[in-house]
């Protein structure tokens, strides 16, 4: 499928979420340098991958990066092409639904009517036509009102992710959506995966900028609410003012006005060491190695070493994990609750 | 059980087997700082506790140590008190009964009729006590003329230790040496703990050093074949003309004066990373960490850290040791077949 250099993508714009702090790729993540910053979907750091998504999609001119100020220097360092002058700095951070509605705010003032792409910036996609294509198809539905979130036919009864599902058809590939559901258990995923009707809600939205800031008006006002304060021009106040409630959660499970389209892409989001075993590619005894690594006797490990070799004889389906000072040792199926331990080292600490 | 004041050990030299490499301690044991010069049994150096162990059975001046040139400063450094000139260096490595025969035949010309007491650098031995009450009795039989091997009561099917079978008796909990068996298997050490009468090698003698001397011509023609350049004051020709075989191997089994002395000491001989779970203290959960460590949900694992920090999340029995560029990841049932695994690095590399 070739990118089709006869769509117009003139009147939009692609915001990338930038700001998560990733505490489950600890010890490799760190305040000063999260998730996004780190090389987990290729040899590049996730970021850098992400800003070419977003420039594929709508040209370098329409990007917008919303994080920390703290986070603009090292992301830029880590990014090719990537300049201050493409951020919307948070003041603080407060969950998605205030950083979207502020983005979609400074979109529709600056170019009323404007759609815009929403993506994070740590998601590994590929190929990027399919990304292109979907997005496409998202768009037509956008310019018809609708609030479309990409849905990605699950393939694993995954319990770390949302779902969300479709009711009737609206479009190519395009469905209302019915429900969305936060991470389901084991139990629930599986039905979902037999009954098929429900996808992935991927955290990657289309819509019109004025569409979203209407649907927050009608619904969500622990973020309107403070819509005066954007008016006024005080985003320090806004971004005090509103509740840290997720744009999942604030609008998309409220209005009325939601569609899902399905990807045509191959999508991960990185949750945690053992997605690497998914997103990079792995020896004939599945172990995965970035930096220096051996192994004997092993299967299935994942190697993460910044620095010093890591050797690994006769285990199985570990994480093994150095940087800076830390050596970090867990069981895959441990990894994702990594947040787990490190509030417990902080609380140690 | 006091140290006993009147005992006169002054025909007695205590020699020290310092030379070995320790590959099974790897990455912290390497060839210029093998294992007797790690804190595996305390917080100090094997090879300080040996010292100081032989100091008090003989006296700082009986003490001889035996290892290669290369190991003399690192040894001296790690020991306090221990100088250059205990040291009997070896030209070449060639097993311990080239140099146990050499050693009593520089003990033999200093001191016609001398005994000597042959100790491991590398071993752990508590209370000092038990020892000296041991060696006493050791003694007793050696002055009879029997070449006296220290047996330790076996309290676990220990697959990693030769075995000595008990015979008639012949004094104060010492017996003829009916038979030497090399490491059994399971099956076997299992057998020999319900039959009894089978106790540990621990791989200390004590014998008068011409006896050893007269022993080997009579029966290990690899190592007395090359008494006539020791003679000749040619310790290098020696050791290139011997073949290198263990004391137990060439003289052990084949003498019949051999005798066995149970120990009233407790003994370990640290064999490998899974050892420091005896020889070191251990926490609530049984993980033993040397260096900067932290466990969360962790059981039973071995923790050796020299720089940085060490954090095991939800694993159990493993052995993860941080040293120099090296960081090891192995299970505790593993570690004894380190060496299989350095070699299959060497062939590697």
């Amino acid at each position: 499928m070739p990118l089709n250099p006869t769509r117009s993508t003139d009147d939009c714009f692609a915001v990338i979420l930038a700001g998560g702090e990733g505490s489950r790729f600890w010890p490799a993540s760190r305040p000063d340098r999260p998730k996004q910053l780190l090389p987990l979907g290729s040899s590049r750091p996730l970021i850098q991958d992400t800003l070419e998504r977003a420039e594929a999609l709508v040209g370098p001119e329409r990007v917008r990066v919303v994080a920390g100020g703290s986070l603009v220097g090292p992301l830029c360092s880590a990014a090719q092409g990537l300049t201050a002058e493409r951020f919307l700095v948070e003041p603080q951070a407060r969950s998605t639904g205030p950083a979207l509605a502020w983005a979609a705010w400074e979109i529709e003032k600056q170019s009323p009517g404007a759609y815009m792409i929403s993506l994070h910036a740590d998601h590994v996609i590929h190929p990027l036509d399919g990304l292109v294509e979907t997005v496409d198809r998202a768009l037509a539905a956008a310019r018809r009102g609708a609030l479309v979130c990409i849905g990605i036919e699950p393939h694993r009864p995954e319990t770390g992710y949302g779902y969300v599902q479709t009711g009737s058809v609206t479009g190519d590939r395009t469905w209302a959506a019915r429900r969305f559901v936060e991470k389901p258990d084991l139990e629930t995923a599986e039905s979902y995966l037999a009954a098929g009707g429900f996808l992935w809600n991927s955290g990657i939205f289309v819509w019109r900028a004025a569409e979203l800031l209407a649907a927050m008006r009608e619904s969500t006002p622990e973020i309107a609410g403070a819509f005066p304060l954007l008016e006024a021009g005080d985003t320090e106040g806004y971004f005090s003012a509103v509740e840290p409630v997720s744009v999942d959660v604030g609008v998309m499970e409220r209005s009325d006005s939601v569609e899902v389209a399905l990807a045509t892409f191959a999508w991960d989001d990185v949750g945690s060491w053992a997605a690497l075993a998914r997103t990079r590619e792995a020896d004939a005894q599945g172990n995965v190695m970035v930096g220096s690594g051996r192994v004997v006797d092993a299967r299935r490990n994942i190697i993460w070493s910044e620095e010093g070799e890591v050797v690994l004889f006769d285990v199985d389906d570990l994480v093994v994990v150095r940087s800076g000072d830390v050596t970090l040792v867990t069981r895959r199926d441990a990894a994702p609750d990594l947040k787990k331990l490190v509030n417990r080292l902080r609380g140690d600490a």
